[in-house]
C-alpha cells in the first residue's frame, strides 16, 4: 500500500509518499510545495492543485492521509490553509482516493505513542522508522511523513482483516 | 462586462451572474450550488469544484468577485469554508478569471452605502438594484448578489478610466 501524506499550505506543503509492506515502512519520495510570496492566492492555488496532480499521477498512491489542524492564532490563516487543503484534497477525490484525515493528537499517538509529544520527537520517529540519515527539512515535509505513518500504522488492523479474509 | 459573485460554503454556496451595461445591472442567473451532509467532504468538494466549472462555462463570466469572511465562531468552519473557496477560485483562475475579494464591510459600503448596514438593507438593496419581484433564497443567493454588485460598482472607475482611454 502506498500513502501520501499531505501537510497543507499556501506558501509551503509538504508531501511525504510511503510504501507499507507488510510491517516494514519504506520513503519512495517526499519534499515540498512551494508558492512565492506576493503571487496573487488563485495563481498560487493553481500551483498548489497542479503540482498536487503532478505527484499523485507520478507516484500514484493508494491513499491519501492529511493533516487536520486546529489553531486559534487567526482565522484569516485557517482560510488560507483550507483553500490549500481544499485544492489537495479536490485532486485526490478526482483520482478516487480515499482521503484520511488525522489530527495532531492521533499523529502523535500513533508516531511517538505519546499525544502530547514534541516536535522534535515526531520528527526523530519519522527518521528511525523511515531509516533516514536526517530530519527531513522543513518541518513541513516532516509533518507529511508522520501523517503518512500514522495513517499506515491506522490503516494496518483493517489491512489485517482483508489479507486474512483473503 | 459580466460579473459572477459568489458566497462558498461547502453545504450551500450562493452564486449569482450579472452584467453590468454602463450604469445599468441586469441579473443574469442566480442560484445556489448545494451538497447534502453526510456526505464525505472531498466529494462534496468534487461537486462544489464541478458545479462551479458547469456554471462559468456556461454563462462565462468576465471577472468573479468572492465574499473574504471573517468569523470567530469556530476555526472547523473557518476550514470547511476555505476548502469550498479554494475549488472555486481554483476553477476561476485556471480559466484565467480574475478574482477579486471583498469584505462584507465592503459589500455593504458599496450596496448600501453604509458598512454597518443590517443584512435586510443590503437584501432589499440587492432587490432594487437588480429590479427583482422577491429578495432571493436562501440567503447566501442574495449574498452572492451582493457581492458581484458591490465588485460591479468598485470596478466602474477603472472601467470609466479604460473607455476614455479606447
Amino acid at each position: 500500500m502506498r500513502v501520501l501524506g499531505i501537510d497543507p499550505g499556501i506558501a509551503i506543503a509538504g508531501f511525504g509518499f510511503i510504501d507499507k509492506d507488510g510491517h516494514k515502512l519504506k520513503p519512495v519520495q517526499y519534499g515540498c510545495i512551494q508558492t512565492a510570496a506576493h503571487t496573487p492566492q488563485e495563481e498560487r492555488l493553481v500551483q498548489i492543485y497542479e503540482s498536487a496532480v503532478a505527484l499523485m499521477d507520478k507516484y500514484k498512491p493508494d491513499t491519501v492521509a492529511v493533516e487536520k489542524l486546529f489553531f486559534n492564532r487567526n482565522v484569516t490563516t485557517a482560510f488560507a490553509v483550507g483553500q490549500a487543503r481544499g485544492v489537495i484534497i479536490l485532486a485526490a477525490a478526482q483520482r478516487g482516493l480515499p482521503v484520511a484525515e488525522y489530527t495532531p493528537l492521533q499523529v502523535k499517538q500513533a508516531v511517538v505513542g505519546y499525544g502530547k509529544a514534541e516536535k522534535r520527537q515526531v520528527q526523530e520517529m519519522v527518521k528511525m522508522f523511515l531509516k533516514l540519515s536526517a530530519i527531513p527539512k522543513p518541518d513541513d515535509v516532516a509533518d507529511a511523513l508522520a501523517v503518512a505513518i500514522c495513517h499506515a500504522h491506522s490503516s494496518g488492523l483493517s489491512q489485517k482483516i482483508n489479507e486474512v479474509l483473503r
